[in-house]
């Protein structure tokens, strides 16, 4: 079973909301959970709910890295900050994977500085799913995004590999049989984005391994066409970011015309379904996790606003991504290439 | 009064829905415009509809460029394509700007072959209004995003001229009297996207004349923090049409509830309004168009998918630029940096 070591002290709402996760997980699943911070806040919640003793361990540490935080700065100060530590138990073996709600940043700098880059990877990627809209009866809801942050420039050879990354991850994690890849670019035409974009287009055409659908647009990325997209970090975080700041002002609309009158009251009776539909884009609670990829431990990076729920889907990803050898897999896939 | 060369053959609709366009306006303003196609198709609609003869002038060509086509290959093989022509009569004094809905690459290459490019600029923006929450009343409810297509990637020195570019535009045709400029970012500490948005960010700081407010994420496009918001090419390009691809999910999304029982429809019903402001995003005959910004003449780029209220809306926005001088203002704001 797999053993998962979860940042107790990331995230808006840590250590509460991380150790009812954790707590869930321990009488839900046979997943071994060592929850890295304050012993003593992290018992003090412990001690206030339902969980199985057996499945979860405390390794405890004073210091951490807070959200508002600048990370390099964070970590080259405390250097027992509780994702390094968490990063670390992976590192020497006491644990499979990493969960944290924590500062993104300082995820990304504790792969780098604790795990071992996959032989012949360039640079790491942060990949997020998002929900679309769906294209056929039985497609996936979510979509994988990648780069969304861990870079901000990348050539041609590191967007293909993010392709192979992608594509291992969404096969097991996601059950994706055969994902369709795709670039994001300015036009469908493979003449579009420049010298990398071109480039990039060309090698993902002709790569073994690789369902390349070719170029989608800003317009598709709400659609189904694709099941992994690939870009640079800069694009990829301000595309998701959209996605998240349009989700919000159209369920904030939904809200504030909720209170205006009997009529809209009425209305949005009616409608409870569609409008928690548009509210799902904003419950990252049950999408589970950003994992960061390229290495040859796999972190998950959960949403800030992460409550337990969102804790405990985010351990179930990570335990899935090791049970299925995901690194194993994308180290096998950037070989080939 | 202004001039207005009027590409009538390009867009989805034209040239029907363009002549209607340009028949609208000569009946209630006092702007001369010139439809540029041909003549028979042009005179057969003209015949059907009440216009003023006096303010509509037609220059015969026959060639035009499709939507579909290569823009590139288009203008070289139809010297005399109509937005060409339309672009000449500005550029010899005939006119005194363009509209066209048609192929948005021709468009800029038009400019490009016809036009000058006003003194110091290094690249033209192709400039996008679209509409985002309010943050206070009195608000414009668009925001300029420059640039979404005519460049790829810029330089630190052609973003810098872009937010001069936008201001200006934003002053004049928006009437927003102290725009605020924000950059599009992976974040809004002034140390991210790398070094050329570095470099950018200090610029804009320490420009005169230029309302500054820092950097803007993803999320916060669809909200009010900033009234022009600069980014290279790709990004742009991209950001508009995520906005554009989620507001037409969102509208599918109300046209699939309604039609699946009577629970949706009354919901529906009450929700009119509501669904009104969603659908608004995806009417492109509002917003009059997108600009073409850094020569001596003004083009505006009305969407592809533009009806008669949509041309004549761009129509108005052309005449309002020439009224107010907008190239001039550009072209001191440059020099001045």
């Amino acid at each position: 079973m797999p053993s998962i070591a979860v940042d107790a002290m990331g995230g808006d709402f840590a250590p509460e909301e991380v150790v009812k996760g954790v707590a869930q997980v321990s009488l839900r699943t046979d997943i071994q959970c060592t929850l890295v911070g304050n012993e003593q806040e992290i018992q003090a919640i412990l001690d206030r709910v339902p969980y199985n003793p057996e499945r979860i361990g405390v390794q405890h540490t004073t210091e951490f890295v807070t959200m508002a935080e600048d990370p390099k700065v964070g970590l080259r100060r405390k250097r027992r900050a509780s994702v390094l530590v968490a990063a670390r138990l992976v590192a020497d073996g006491h644990a499979d994977a990493v969960v944290t709600a924590g500062n993104t940043g300082a995820a990304v700098i504790a792969c780098t500085q604790c795990f071992k880059a996959i032989q012949g990877v360039f640079k790491p990627a942060l990949a997020s799913v998002y929900p679309r809209q769906t294209e056929y009866p039985g497609q996936d809801q979510l979509a994988l995004l990648l780069d969304v942050g861990a870079t901000i420039r990348c050539d041609a050879t590191e967007l293909v590999q993010f392709a192979i990354m992608g594509s291992a991850y969404a096969r097991h994690v996601s059950k994706v049989p055969n994902p369709r890849v795709a670039l994001l670019n300015m036009g469908v035409e493979e003449t579009r984005g420049g010298d990398i974009l071109v480039e990039a287009y060309h090698r993902l055409k002709n790569c073994r391994g690789i369902n390349f659908v070719g170029n989608i647009e800003g317009t598709d990325l709400a659609k189904g066409k694709a099941d992994v997209i690939v870009c640079e970090g800069l694009l990829g975080n301000v595309a998701l970011k959209i996605l998240e700041g349009v989700a919000e002002v159209v369920v904030d609309l939904a809200g504030t015309a909720r209170r205006e009158s009997w009529r809209w009251k009425l209305g949005f009776f009616m409608l409870a379904g569609s409008i928690g539909r548009l509210r799902d884009l904003t419950d990252y609670a049950i999408y589970g996790g950003a994992p960061i990829l390229g290495f040859e431990h796999v972190m998950i990076k959960s949403h800030g606003r992460s409550n337990a729920r969102a804790v405990e889907n985010a351990i179930k990803v990570a335990a899935k991504a090791v049970r299925d050898g995901v690194t194993q897999e994308i180290a096998a896939g950037i070989e080939q290439v």
